[in-house]
């Protein structure tokens, strides 16, 4: 499949079956999200995978947006550790970046992935740091529910001539 | 090649040939952002795209680790609207998981691409607006600097277990 065809189907599911997700592939999708930038090469991210099942309910709970976690086998917590690299004011789009690669990486390997928010929520935040012993300096920012999906990957183009400038606004 | 060896050799690029990006690669790299998920599906993200020479020299001049772009044929100065959407507080999530998009995309078609962070830093923010005459409510988030390379695109893992912990930190 063309590496644009993949980020075209990309798309949120919400729908996952119960069936596990092999650690060969959680690794390959933690293996991409590592591969990306962040500014002054900080490698401000850091991953909390999340496969206990009450656990995944109590994200469920906790999460104004995150019921699918309650039907799916598998979140992973991406958090920035605000004290790396020489440029730490960047940690969100470090986390952000790494995000987005994991989700391509999911869909090229045919599982579903949905991001739900959490920073700059103070209070979704708060939570995530009680319910997984987040430690001092470390944040977390984005909670990315995992599975094998159960809504098929519809081709989505969003392409708007409006939104795009030539040379000076 | 494989999705995944695309996300392991994506690397920045500092060093480009003065050769133009056809409008069709940069229509298909613009497209990819715009595949790129936002909060509340805000698609709350703006682009500039800039190939003017005098317009390019400047913006090398006026951000402290743009000067490639001195070389460059083109950079795109990804925006937010940050008005758009419901949950507004997340469009530098938005800007920044389309620039990770645009930077896979553009090493898809044999590109390379530098990310120099805009946001938040204010002066460089204003920088911008004064160059590019951007308005309102929308604020420069990074400019992303593109060309054919004239460095190898080597091969990445920063893969590290010590950031990643299991159910709980």
């Amino acid at each position: 499949m063309d590496f644009l065809d993949i980020i075209h189907t990309r798309r949120s599911i919400r729908k996952f079956a119960c069936d596990p997700v092999s650690p060969e592939l959680i690794e390959k999708i933690l293996r991409a999200g590592m591969a990306s930038p962040t500014a002054t090469n900080s490698q401000s991210w850091r991953f909390i995978i999340v496969d206990n099942r009450d656990t995944l309910n109590e994200i469920a709970r906790i999460h104004p947006y995150a019921k699918p976690a309650a039907d799916a086998p598998l979140a992973i917590v991406v958090c920035g550790d605000t004290s790396a690299g020489h440029a730490p004011e960047f940690w969100p789009q470090d986390a952000a970046a790494a995000v987005q690669t994991m989700m391509l990486a999911a869909r090229s390997l045919e599982l579903g992935s949905l991001w739900c928010g959490i920073h700059p929520h103070t209070g979704r935040e708060d939570a995530f740091i009680r319910l997984l012993g987040i430690p001092g300096s470390v944040r977390p920012f984005a909670l990315l529910i995992i599975g094998h999906p159960l809504q098929p990957f519809t081709h989505e183009d969003r392409f708007d001539e409006a939104k795009i400038h030539h040379n000076r606004w």
